[in-house]
């Protein structure tokens, strides 16, 4: 019997903050890695359009493929044949898509931790072996060429994934493309999470593609374009393997919804709204990085993109899932146990999504001031 | 290495189709089994109004799924607890996910041939292996209860559909019955592909779920609902296996798209438009089923439902791609190979879906006449 894949725990967390919202609580979402923005006004005018000429049929949008080949030659100076990019719905089938394509059952697929939950649920429910690289603190949790180089055996695969969830975690063009050259040498194939591109708050976050031709790219229309309720990413795919996971992918998927991809051709053209999301994070992070200190939250990775701050609660609590409970039934703050990025240290970690608007990133700090000095208090 | 997953022949054809449109011909599209009419009004409308206030975040319609528990109520007097139904994005990944919550990588997968395509190559792609259980025009096309109990040994799993694709054949509930209990004896685990309940010519089609209330259900806006652009789908799961399939589910997919979501609610209640759509269907059909033996096609199976009609072609040929690939340059008219259903017979059938509307099938036929006429010549 395969290892079982877990359940979120962030979902439990979820559900009890419905049930709070049910009994007339107020609640802030912070437990979830979505915006709380609509897909770009633009974006939602192309699909009211559409509608009056719904198109029905199995669709892949040619023009959106050639839309996201030229966000590689934008943002990365990248040429990339449209026909390498598979339209799907969301990364996360994206992901699984990629390891189907590529590796075979029991072959071992490595990753970080923390890192995010799918990474390790996903392999094992297609039936592959995760292999844990611990990151921590000590290499700002992030992945390293030597980290990979000590693996022995060398795993299959490597999923990496910058920035990264849960801790935002960027890591350097000379340390991606060190990646690269330690995984050629070793034949391990990478799958690179590229969801969280476009957010970021130091340097721009390089794509491993600079560096590795040969990897797939998972990416998502979820997160900067901010459509996470419209399904949509993509993989790109080496030319190597795209008749593959094209086959694989009219079997198991077929075409992502075409309401979502006429508005996603739209959303890409739609910066200025964009980046207006884009500062509000960055505001939010500031309000975060200088707040969390004054609760006694000290040893927190100031994140370099994403939308997620991970933050040491090991003085308070042992048990992160019990403690996002309490803090969630007591304040009326939701968060993620950090339980569901690391199975290990995780129960000494929390993590803070700060994609809400500022307004409520700021009424959850008034929240969590008294709560974290009483508990201080307690401790 | 594992066996090879087989690309959709019918995509190259739906491929060489655009071609010779881009080029200025007319194509008749009956290769790909998508409804020609869109999405309900009432449907667009519920979309439309939605967008004003589109509702950021990860969602599972709670007001579907317990509209979907109704429709088995209505439809089959059964009573489905509304939590063991997951929404998909289509039923393609909703099989997918129901092999990964069910079976184990090297199970045994048996499913009839002719059959849908993806029974195969989904089985494949999720390191499981194939059985195939031959059932040819002397069964009607139909799975029976003695073809499984002569598989040897068991198999871990069975896919089943009634109405079928590609031959429309639809088990008659007693022989329905025999197999769920012969798959109880035998310990098999069944999975029912219902995508095409509501299409029927003859007696509506029953459900497995009558006679074993622990198989797993498929099913789909895409075909009767005709929703097949909005990606949305669902999988009823045994009690005993939600909270694995959940738990996959939540790190294989998420939720699937919102907008798609706010359309099926809408569009379970469209009733009369939708009763349209069939009665469209009813009338291809019997234009098919008068036309086609004057055409030399005399070996066909009156389809019970959905919406194809198999037809044997082996007096012609026995290629059915190089077959449908000349049909289509010399007369415009795209159609399945049979190879696509049955990688060994099928090279000697063809599949026509009758979803377009009634006056494409016409000038369909129109074409098809002379053609085949000449066939019979040069044969």
């Amino acid at each position: 019997m395969r290892e079982r894949v877990e359940p979120f725990r962030a979902m439990a967390i979820g559900q009890l903050a419905r049930e709070l919202e049910a009994e007339g609580r107020s609640v802030i979402h912070m437990e979830f890695g979505q915006p709380s923005t609509s897909a770009p006004a633009a974006a939602l005018a192309a699909v009211r359009d559409a509608l009056d000429c719904d198109p029905p049929g199995y669709w892949e949008s040619v023009a959106l493929r050639q839309r996201i080949a030229q966000l590689y030659r934008e943002r990365h100076a990248i040429e990339v044949d449209p026909s390498r990019i598979l339209l799907t719905c969301g990364a996360s089938p994206a992901l699984l898509l990629a390891l189907l394509a590529r590796f075979e059952a029991g072959d071992r697929i490595a990753y970080a931790t923390p890192g995010y939950v799918a990474y390790r649920n996903t392999s094992i429910a297609a039936h592959m072996q995760p292999v844990t690289i611990t990151c921590g603190p000590d290499v700002g949790y992030r992945l390293t060429a030597d980290a990979i180089a000590a693996l022995d055996p060398a795993p299959a695969g490597l999923i990496i994934a910058s920035p990264a969830n849960p801790t935002g975690a960027i890591i350097a063009p000379d340390a991606l493309r060190a990646i690269a050259d330690i995984c050629r040498q070793r034949g391990i194939a990478i799958i690179s999470d590229e969801i969280y591109h476009g957010l970021h708050y130091t340097a721009p976050a390089h794509s491993i593609l600079e560096f590795a031709d040969d990897a797939f790219i998972v990416n998502s229309f979820s997160k900067y374009w901010s459509m996470v309720d419209w399904r949509l990413g993509w993989l790109l795919v080496p030319p190597a393997h795209v008749d593959t996971a094209r086959a694989i992918a009219g079997n198991l998927f077929l075409t992502p919804p075409s309401p979502s991809q006429q508005a996603a051709l739209v959303a890409m053209d739609c910066s200025d709204e964009l980046q207006g999301h884009h500062s509000m994070y960055a505001r939010n992070r500031a309000l975060l990085l200088d707040a969390l200190p004054a609760l006694g939250l000290a040893n927190i990775a100031p994140p370099d993109g994403a939308f997620y701050l991970w933050a040491d609660v090991g003085h308070l609590t042992d048990d992160s899932m019990a403690f996002c409970t309490r803090l969630l039934r007591e304040t009326g703050v939701a968060l993620a146990p950090g339980v569901d990025f690391d199975p290990v240290a995780g129960h000494r970690f929390i993590r803070f999504s700060f994609a809400p608007d500022s307004a409520r990133i700021e009424e959850a700090l008034r929240r969590l001031r008294p709560w974290f000095a009483a508990q201080a208090r307690i401790d």
